[in-house]
């Protein structure tokens, strides 16, 4: 076939003359969803967290305390303008046009460390799309300290190739000393108001040390720092030998000018010079070579040997930067109203070489929805992850745990008044795709999350049998502080005898601090009855509509919201000794005693 | 603070030092996941994938029936050798390093049609992959007609700046006189064998030209073509004026030497004279003037005037390439035994300005496995989709509709032995990751899937409430035909005459064609009798483990398989009229007729 043949060699030209490079802003530009710009709703949310991340890690790297500004503001039809505005060390002038004008371009990609951003992808993909959308370029201020000027540039991406385009740029007077300022323009919508403002409360509690202002369609949230302590910014390690492949080895090798020796000492994490030693001794190489001389069997040779030498985990100590136990649970009670909340951090561990480090916390109670599934938090470096929940190994970890074990009901994912947060500290999270929103199921990661859970498990179990325990103690209680008086008055009348002290019986069949509160007559009646050997101080707090004027004895402070009063009481308790509090009234509201452990104690209210 | 604002500059520059532009080959290499090489075992299925999607598109571009081979071997110890091998066009010499050597390079990027492989990144990432692995050159062959020399080329990528490295090349004999074949080898394992088969199998259910030879682990499997007819290559359209944004509007005003009419008649799709004139007329502009001399907010006043002008939808039939119902259920067939499959191709519908069409099929019953969730294959652009199930909008699409209401269990998936395919094609399908896995949920694409299975799960309900109705049927005949001889035995005994002939009574009762098998005192007994008015010829299957040497009639054919005889006669039928056959044995096994619409037919087999 003659013609089939010739056919072939044209068709093979032709494809030949569309073949083209394509630039990485006309991919991204083409397959934006893929760095979260698919819905102009979405655009909001991922413009306003990839330049909040940059902000957090400039200041971090600055170490400063976080003061960020958010601005959202609709300026036409369906055009935004996104304003934030950060503290941060500013960025040499030099630097911004290609930092926000050009894609796969920073300063984190390299290093091994956590950080919130890692490709140099995020806030350029932002101003693409802003120009994309509406053409306005967008404006950045910048100032690096006091003694320089700020520098305002306005600037696009040239997408055929990639390459920062500068519209214009200016000195200009600013009031901070140092921070960059970015402004976008887009096509949006205010669909994801509520999701928008979820994200930036859910950072402010994996970033207790941040002060988040915002300013949403005219309305001001800001969300107050925790912790003053400014976090220590993660230093960069070098590779692991067990976490590398042959081909960034080979690249390691070419490049370098050292012994075989050295070469493994400096270029490695954790390789000393014993180490070194062993691995060339089990490639059959002499440690005192030059790397750069190594065939590539002969580099082979020695990466299989360093996978066998055993070396002990990175340092993730240096690199890796988790929020706490302590901060977690803080984060968490400012934001949410809770009865119980326990946090984990879990040791390092490691997977394909890269460090990372579990952390999760588990709120239950309190102001949490009764009903439907958990509240699921979900973090990796400090950043919320807003979507795709279902594809995350974080919900499957979560919806894999036999949650009935802790006493937690379960359709897939557990349901109840419960949150969970997770959070992933790595030095290279591995999401499922570039938008960041899911992170892989990666089976050393899922293992770590998984044990976090079932530990604060087992503490959620004991709380909550400890709660339904104090529960039965509590409906005993009742029932022998209802009844036993009654019996004792009945029996008196038998026996025509005065009513007996029934104080010693309660004292027998409880064993507790007991908190009695009842009406009778219009009085209301306020009682301690220590039957422990608990011996100290506890707060009684008595809340009610009344205003209690002739009360005795009279409270050591008394609060007034609407129209509640929350009486308070510091009341020194010794073993074997009662205390009482009485006004004229008829109750309501609540009684509340603090300062003793709660299992020696037990609060009846006859009149809640 | 001298000392803090100091400090600023210093970090400034220092942070200055090390913003560094990133490789996109780096950018992969470093998140190779995203580019579906999360694990060794994933890798074979990604590289198989990629480099059996552009065999495919090359072959379709060139119009030849695709004849693929795809080897899969172990070489040594986790070290495996991919070949694939195609019938394509070939590559020209000059493009091969390009093709294979440099993320994102391809002829498929700007055009706008239906294919494969669109970013030019996936096969050059398994070569990535398996210099990143084993450090071992990919060997590329390609042959562009039988009048140019085969070229035999060894190739990495040069990561630093995404360059193709070219270790060797030479002209070679090649027995081929098209095609290309490339040869990878990386670290992997055969651990998703069994899905790898999976993939080639759907592959061919929805390539029914394509020919697909696998040796896999030195067994070899054929997937033979179905239809030999050559696809038609979808033919690359222009940008429709409803689907284009300002940043690439502007870069199109910018290339322009014509004036704004012939700039609008030219550049975009379905935009006449008459069009292009009212377009310009909204946005007060001179269809005359040059299309390069528009102001930015000239510009934007046209675009906003081509979004409000009325234009017919894209030329789908042009640039997309559905498999079409038929084939659909003739690949599907091939693969699957099932009672019941039905095929929908929706009419073609459009995204942000990307023509798309949804086709879909349901199979039922058979050897479907009866228990668990329906069985789900999803396709995009003629690709299996073989990841992440749970995040792609075709599952949630499945998972929404009420199947309840066409007679299926559910479980948030529909359960039982139900199998359901959905292919969406389009000239952009948007992924939501560049792994290819899942398809973002875009509301008009799940519209699509939603109508085409609902559709589809009518034909459903009507199939299931038929056979249904035809068991009831069989139920019936069973007991008419059981029963009514023995009464007309008891009625003759009582009257003292001979028994009556039923079969009228029978045919007035059944008006069916009455298929029945009986076994009395070792004989069995195949009868069938035609009430009704057809006419023809019906093949009779009857399987038993009896030899039936003295069988009459003898049969027109008989298979053996194991100890299992199948007999077949064909027996001419006319209304009215009856067909006797006998053996000695106990029968066991079953009947089974063909020939003949269902709903004419009975089958009582009392001897099954």
């Amino acid at each position: 076939m003659p013609f089939a043949r010739w056919k072939h060699v044209v068709l093979a030209d032709e494809l030949a003359k569309s073949q083209r490079s394509i630039s990485v802003a006309e991919f991204f530009e083409k397959n934006k969803h893929l760095l979260g710009f698919d819905s102009p709703t979405r655009g909001v949310i991922t413009t306003v967290k990839e330049a909040v991340d940059n902000a957090l890690d400039a200041c971090e790297e600055a170490e400063v305390l976080p003061d960020i500004y958010v601005g959202i503001k609709k300026i036409s039809g369906d055009v935004f303008r996104i304003i934030v505005e950060d503290n941060g060390p500013g960025i040499v002038p030099e630097q911004v046009p290609f930092v926000f004008g050009k894609l796969l371009y920073g300063s984190r990609f390299h290093q091994i460390k956590q950080s919130r951003g890692q490709q140099g992808i995020g806030i350029s993909a932002a101003v693409l799309y802003a120009q994309l959308t509406t053409g306005t370029p967008t404006i950045i201020i910048s100032r690096t300290g006091a003694r320089s000027p700020a520098h305002r540039f306005l600037l696009q991406i040239h997408i055929e190739d990639n390459q920062p385009e500068i519209i214009s740029h200016e000195e200009i007077e600013w009031d901070r000393t140092h921070g960059t300022r970015v402004q976008i323009e887009f096509k949006s919508n205010l669909g994801a108001k509520k999701r928008l403002l979820e994200y930036l409360r859910y950072t402010a509690v994996v970033n207790p040390h941040a002060r988040l202002r915002v300013e949403l369609d005219d309305e001001t949230t800001t969300f107050e720092r925790v912790s003053a302590e400014v976090i220590a910014c993660p230093k960069a390690i070098r590779p692991h030998p067990h976490g590398i492949e042959i081909g960034q080895f080979s690249r390691m090798v070419a490049a370098s000018s050292d012994t075989l020796e050295n070469f493994l000492v400096l270029g490695f994490s954790r390789v000393g010079k014993k180490t070194a030693g062993e691995m060339c001794t089990l490639a059959g190489l002499n440690p005192r070579i030059k790397a750069e001389k190594l065939t590539k069997d002969e580099q082979k040779r020695l990466l299989d040997a360093m996978q066998e030498v055993s070396v002990p985990a990175p340092p993730a100590s240096v690199c890796l930067s988790p929020i706490g136990e302590d901060l977690m649970i803080r984060g968490l009670e400012k934001e949410f109203q809770m009865d119980f909340v326990r946090a984990r951090t879990r040791p390092s561990s490691v997977f394909s070489g890269h460090p990372f480090m579990v952390e999760a916390a588990i709120g239950y109670g309190g102001k949490l929805p009764a009903e439907g599934n958990a509240q699921i938090l979900r973090f990796a470096n400090r950043v919320p992850l807003m979507y795709q929940q279902g594809a995350c190994a974080i919900t499957s970890c979560i919806a894999g745990i036999t949650w009935k074990t802790y006493g937690i009901q379960q359709a897939g994912l557990p349901v109840g008044p419960l949150l969970i947060l997770v959070h992933i500290a790595s030095t290279n999270v591995p999401f499922t795709s570039e938008s960041k929103d899911a992170v892989a199921s990666i089976p050393e990661i899922e293992k770590e999350i998984t044990l976090a859970l079932q530990e604060l498990g087992r503490e959620l179990k004991l709380y909550l049998s400890r709660r339904d325990k104090n529960r039965l103690a509590e409906d005993r209680a009742r029932a022998v502080c209802a009844i036993i008086p009654e019996i004792a008055i009945k029996v008196s009348e038998i026996v025509e005898m005065p009513p007996p002290d029934i104080s010693p019986i309660e004292g027998r069949i409880m064993k507790k601090l007991v908190a009695k509160r009842r009406v009778t007559e219009g009085v209301v009646t306020i009682e301690l009855n220590n039957y422990t050997d608990f011996k100290g101080t506890v707060t009684v707090y008595e809340t009610s509509h009344e205003k209690a004027g002739n009360i005795s004895p009279p409270p050591d402070f008394v609060s007034t919201l609407d129209d509640e009063y929350t009486r308070v009481w510091q009341v020194p308790v010794i073993p074997g000794t009662s205390w009482k509090a009485t006004y004229r009234g008829n109750g309501g509201g609540n009684l509340d005693i603090r300062g003793v452990d709660e299992g020696k104690l037990v609060v009846v209210d006859f009149n809640a």
